[in-house]
């Protein structure tokens, strides 16, 4: 399994993008994740499109762009257009599921689908072999800087089951409260891509925590 | 009357804002406007309360925050914690417009309400006495980069009126196409805060474009 650490922006310093992708680039962060929240799927409005526009300009990682937004049907292609490699949005959003994740893969995007802490995780099963990825919430989706739900470890496990189970090889997110000491947990359940922001922004060597953060595989 | 120049976030280097805020403060600009779009209000994201609460801890400017959401009254509250010296909302939103003016007072905060190009001007006239400021669109809020639609001068100037007739000084703000050739006559229609991003960004010299937009006075 390839294991990847995902940086979430939203713990950056936001005057000075530029030179906090440099320091992603140079510290072996695998993924930039990209929180997009509206205000009414979440109770939190982040970024969205002109910014992602901007960071796709200023770096060649990979761009993995969470959708927290109520109709993300309607963004999938301009978010594509902008720069995103990934696009994850939620089974709990209007939109219609299996239309969501048709349009994203029209755009040559990788297809990701992701649960809330409270939704059970058979809902995204029958999804399952027309995804690239899965993410589990391991927090309530709003904000940075919570603590990991060890609840939500269980889900994981019976997602990367059914995953086994169907012979794919889907990837599984996990994104909240990851630090060194909860993501061995959750790459013991069954997690191979990593989000993790407050951890890796506040650590005084960037490098040496995304280490950390892979230190269970 | 006081005459203001507001420089448009959305049309900054967003990976650079610490700088691109110096070039601000260096070049004579009065107000930093600060684009808020949500989705669903507008079609295009743009960005919220966390890069607004960072811009505020990089500099002393104005903070002149346009609310393009869908409901306004919910985060009035949060966008005055994170900074913002004046908000701007809807009429078209779904919040209650006294309520919400209400809810921007109680905030310390200088209220605002704008009205997209196709509202008619008289719209706004119970409002004016409990008002700081109007903002009259005149481009459909959702873009930067966009021509100056010269039919909302007749706004402008309706709102100016009434405002001398009841002898008020509320401030007349535009926004939209704003620059060297478009301002003056938005001035003579009687707005006293100007808007500009594009024009203000893509200078050759900043404060040289400030003072050109502040010709018409």
């Amino acid at each position: 399994m390839n294991y990847l650490v995902s940086a979430s922006v939203l713990s950056a310093d936001m005057l000075n993008l530029e030179s906090e992708i440099r320091k992603m680039e140079n510290s072996g962060i695998d993924m930039l994740h990209f929180d997009v929240m509206d205000g009414v799927f979440v109770n939190n409005i982040t970024y969205g499109l002109a910014i992602l526009e901007a960071v796709d300009k200023g770096t060649d990682m990979l761009l993995d762009v969470h959708l927290m937004i109520i109709d993300p049907l309607k963004y999938v292609e301009r978010f594509a257009q902008c720069g995103a490699d990934i696009i994850t949005f939620h089974l709990e959003s209007e939109s219609d599921t299996m239309e969501t994740i048709k349009a994203i893969k029209k755009c040559g995007v990788r297809a990701s689908l992701s649960i809330k802490p409270n939704t059970p995780a058979e809902e995204v099963f029958p999804y399952l072999p027309y995804l690239d990825m899965v993410l589990v919430m391991t927090v309530e989706p709003g904000f940075g800087g919570q603590s990991f739900i060890t609840d939500t470890l269980s889900k994981v496990k019976a997602i990367r089951d059914k995953i086994s189970e169907l012979g794919l090889d889907t990837d599984v997110e996990v994104d909240g409260g990851i630090n060194a000491e909860t993501s061995p947990l959750a790459i013991e359940a069954g997690a191979n891509v990593l989000v993790s922001g407050s951890y890796l922004f506040k650590a005084p060597d960037m490098a040496e925590a995304a280490k950390n953060i892979k230190k269970g595989i």
